[in-house]
């Protein structure tokens, strides 16, 4: 299974970090995002909507990190990490919009403005930021794991920007459960950093 | 089970279109919207994101509006909406990321500047509706259905936006394919129109 990867992306950095997790071997493929390579044939071919990460397995072809997850969990990952059972993948997919909208637009849009000068409407940024972290805070005080009460897949696409959220200029410091839940993902046999 | 209801929201209506499809007994409760009702508990206890539509069953709330696809369609709706292979499942989610983030932020949001008067980057919204369609318009080229080859929760995430982008000023007559989507949607049975 390959996939185009970039190294500084935390929705490459979802599915890398699941694939560690899970044990499922991934071949990544750096892609020329500066020179855009990402946005013309063949990528372009395979995600008209010039997003990484995308991934090919065989003659698949999948795109969108959140969606990548739940191939990689479904077909390959077992159901320690996406269940069978539909109120368990309802609660995971809650969190999957979270990463797929609110953080995108919040944690994930403060660190393009500041790590790669993004032209985005930096206040908005850290304001919805704070609301993002105020509602994954108020979670985490009376759950380990954001969903069916063990680490999932919801976990792994949560994670990515809430931990590079400093790079956003975006403090963790007033959020103990976040930190804790942090600790927790980090012990997790086969975690992987960000590079 | 109580669906907590905005009648103009697309949101909701992906909700009530697909329990109307697939014959789902729901109880729509109007939220005073403007009044800040959803913002303020109970509701801001349901939901922290203060986002509509919540739905209740029984003890079991489930926030935003692709979650609720799921867990309606895997809970009461049956394989035909939801299936139980991961490979469709991926290619459904696929479509539910495209719908919480993309849509979200294109047809949606220039919907909400000329409907409702939200301070958003019409331009922004705009330009990214234009790109959204052409992927859209491009899918559908040579598929019927967004997935799974058949009528899936991915059609009842997308459709609503696209059809109500007439409202964000965003013209649909450039856009053949999509045209012959809504009316295969419209024809399905127990369709359900947007008040």
């Amino acid at each position: 299974m390959k996939l185009h990867d970039l190294a500084r992306s935390g929705n490459c950095y979802k599915v890398r970090l699941f694939a560690a997790l899970a044990n499922i071997p991934l071949e990544t493929v750096a892609v020329d995002f500066l020179h855009g390579a990402h946005a013309r044939p063949p990528l372009s071919d395979l995600n008209p909507l010039g997003q990484l990460p995308i991934l090919e397995d065989g003659a698949r072809v999948v795109r969108d990190s959140q969606a990548i997850l739940v191939y990689l969990a479904g077909v390959h990952g077992g159901l320690a990490w996406w269940p069978a059972y539909p109120q368990g993948q309802a609660d995971i997919v809650q969190w999957l919009s979270f990463a797929s909208n609110d953080i995108q637009h919040s944690l994930c849009a403060a660190r393009l403005v500041r790590q790669f000068g993004a032209t985005l409407d930096m206040a908005a940024a850290q304001e919805k930021s704070a609301i993002v972290l105020a509602v994954l805070e108020q979670h985490l005080e009376s759950h380990d794991w954001l969903a069916i009460g063990r680490p999932s897949i919801a976990d792994c696409a949560v994670y990515p920007y809430v931990v590079l959220a400093p790079e956003g200029d975006v403090d963790l410091a007033p959020y103990p459960h976040i930190a804790r839940w942090i600790d927790r993902i980090q012990a997790l046999p086969g975690y992987l950093r960000q590079p």
